[in-house]
């Protein structure tokens, strides 16, 4: 378990520290259940009240907090206390878990046409195709394929068992968690005398720098041109991108979103977890749908969107869905009173 | 194909058998399609006039279908019929397909620090890392990974290419799946000038005794504390887990479900496929919720929740639909009625 | 890059070559954004006015555009431009990445007793079990599992991380993607105490010819009897199919699509991107279900079914939605003016 005094922490992470530099912490935790021993932080004012209980050895506090945390004990006040803990668990994560060391497991099967940079990590069971390109200080996680062709960026981890497919890329310090598919085909399809005639998919994907893309979700390669996630893109577990769709910079999506063909997607959108995208739409940027929605028109003004039926008891549910199916004849029988009443 | 006389399954099951003990079955099937070698049974009252139909040599029943069962040839006698088919199927699985031996396969990459149990089975291509715990009679299938310091317990069988990351545990006689990554790294990010600065997942994921998790689901690691999946929980394909959530005790969840961050859902509940549960949201024990609804709050008494748009044919939805958009002036207009007429 | 000339274009795919059969192009491409080197098509006759704009070298047209195609340089008259597109990425595709050469890597593990036919490919890290049957011209990707008497049908390719488990078959000529899973358990319990008691999945998987499935899907095997896939379907990525589904020839599923136990969905049906299908449910032939809509019911009648809340801005989504919470009441305070105003 790692040990820090307080000290080390605002030497390595700035902030002002105010009461003894040289107190131990052995975990970062909330403030609920925090004991002496643990940094804290309070980073939603509605929290406020659980100032003043916590346990906790030290808070990071912003500064309209100091003197209530400062009362209490140990404090560190920043601007921006959870922009300061998310720093601080990347520190924390670096002395936990050091990178682990440069080299290619013997049993991974590169080919010699690839190239791989300097300080690069393979680990065991990979297979590296032809002529795909590795940078330097790159981690490839066991089990992982690059694809002929296929570039892994500057500093960029996959976990294991990771498909980048043929000729597609990531940028720098990307993350691609477990069972992410990059590069497989998009669902394309003539109909022809009642059966489907693939379209092969000649297009790529082209991932920018600064992605985390969760696992198990997939991203399509383009039809003709190629699918796109710009820089800071962040992707959580199970989303389906289909093919040549873009994702402008700095978008998050949530858990189980899908979506469809050709959407365009802009920068610092976000977008909650299940929902759906059909395809060839545009929205514009700092848009934000709410979970389980499904975007059926293009929204070109910032904003929230919503479209998700109020969960309820099965009862009344069950009351509201059968009057729901005969909507469009209430709206007539409402119109057919006022026409009687207000002639 | 397995060929077995009716006294071995009530010597190895129980029940109370009617008719031949020496008559031999070769297959287990519903009653509809069955032929004189089929071992059938009925369960769901409402299929009780197929009873008289079918060509099952022997049917499972319970006792109110004694007689009718009986005056038809054989049939097997107990209080839960599917119940005793489900340990039927178990005792056939056995049989058909015994476990394989026990071994490590010389492909596997296996630390010399992990530990390794009795009678442990690793599959070709398996890597476990430094630390790494194996109990005695456990399963590694083809292609996983047993991250550093992670736990496998007694009797718990991983299908071909699951990932169970560092730290991360699973208990005694669970079943995962073919694809399934437990220990991922939470989606958390806190937002900094338009864009996403990582917070490392520092927790883990810890998931008890008897847990099934269906292909290519996803468990996230803990932020700060850990993810916890309790006994008997039950998950099905393509469902996804995100950090801090805790799952209580046999609560089963059909496929493609998502639960969100820090939900706390209890124990004994049902969540039907593709439903949503937002995060931080407590669910109480027994609560059940509808396929594809939203839970957008906690739910505190046990019941059965719902909330779906009831599908239709396009153009009924379609107008239906538009006049849901103008539903909050539809009310208005009902008032204004209501005040003319009945002030 | 591919450079080709026209006149090779039209020796192999037919269709009748207005212009130069010697100009040369190199890429195919969306007439928007076309170059002189681009090899175009207008299959819908909404992007009509495109042609005249057009910069591409050569548009592929249907006979009603032939003077306006050719009045503008080359073009290819066909009776289907976006099937004579399609053939025409097939043959651009098996030009610009022929197919890899047949072998066996020396690091898979390929069990004795299975059958691989000729001019099969198995590539890095592929485990093949007993008795499983690899037929003529197959391709298996690196880090896939043919479990014990699977089959693979002829010049059927496997994507790298493919699981095709114990018993389990695809027919000729299939495209299965990385991630996919075919033959996990079904989702069966039997509820005994509070607790789930496994019924163990006897049944096994069977998939037609012509079958394309999507990257990171799950097929689970039967209950008892076998799930079926026919000839021709489609499905995209991240779609769950359930234990005993059956599904008919030519449907295609979108992204994300979950089909629950034992449904029996007819051909030539598409299924919208996150759409759910119920269990035990019939859908007849030719059914349309659009995107996240939940089919709750047997659709005994072709045509398209949508059920799905219109997305609308947050404000205007909650007080709609607000409302519909009390639909039932309302509907009543209508019948009660109704009452009063039309006795």
């Amino acid at each position: 378990m790692t040990d820090v005094c307080l000290g080390d922490v605002t030497a390595q992470l700035g902030g002002e520290l105010i009461g003894p530099a040289e107190r131990r912490i052995n975990r970062i935790g909330p403030l609920e259940g925090a004991t002496p021993s643990t940094l804290s932080f309070l980073s939603n004012p509605k929290y406020q009240s659980q100032l003043a209980e916590t346990q906790a050895g030290c808070v990071i506090v912003a500064p309209a907090f100091r003197e209530a945390a400062a009362a209490r004990g140990a404090a560190i006040v920043t601007d921006d206390p959870y922009l300061y803990f998310a720093r601080l668990t990347q520190w924390w994560a670096r002395r936990e878990r050091p990178a682990p060391p440069a080299g290619i497991h013997p049993s991974a099967v590169v080919a010699p046409t690839a190239r791989i940079g300097r300080e690069v990590r393979i680990e065991a069971f990979v297979v590296v195709e032809d002529d795909a390109v590795i940078e330097d200080h790159a981690v490839i996680g066991s089990h992982c394929v690059i694809g002929q062709g296929a570039r892994v960026g500057h500093s960029t981890r996959l976990a294991p068992r990771v498909s980048l497919l043929h000729g597609c890329s990531i940028g720098a310090r990307g993350i691609v968690h477990s069972g992410v598919v990059i590069g497989a085909d998009g669902f394309g399809f003539a109909p022809h005398q009642g059966q489907w005639v693939k379209i092969e998919q000649l297009g790529k994907v082209r991932i920018g720098d600064d992605v985390e893309i969760g696992a198990n979700s997939c991203i399509d390669r383009g039809a003709l041109d190629d699918t796109v996630i710009e820089d800071g893109v962040k992707l959580d577990n199970l989303v389906q991108i289909a093919h040549n769709v873009h994702i402008g910079a700095h978008t998050a999506m949530a858990g189980c979103v899908g979506v469809a063909g050709s959407a365009r997607i802009g920068a610092h959108c976000t977008v909650g977890g299940g929902a759906g995208i059909l395809g060839h739409l545009t929205l514009a940027d700092h848009v934000h749908v709410s979970s389980m929605s499904l975007v059926t028109r293009s929204i070109l003004q910032p904003g929230l969107y919503s479209g998700v039926f109020p969960i309820d008891d099965n009862k009344s549910w069950e009351k509201n869905a059968a009057t729901l199916r005969q909507l469009h004849t209430l709206r007539e029988r409402i119109r057919a009173l006022e026409k009687k009443l207000m002639p």
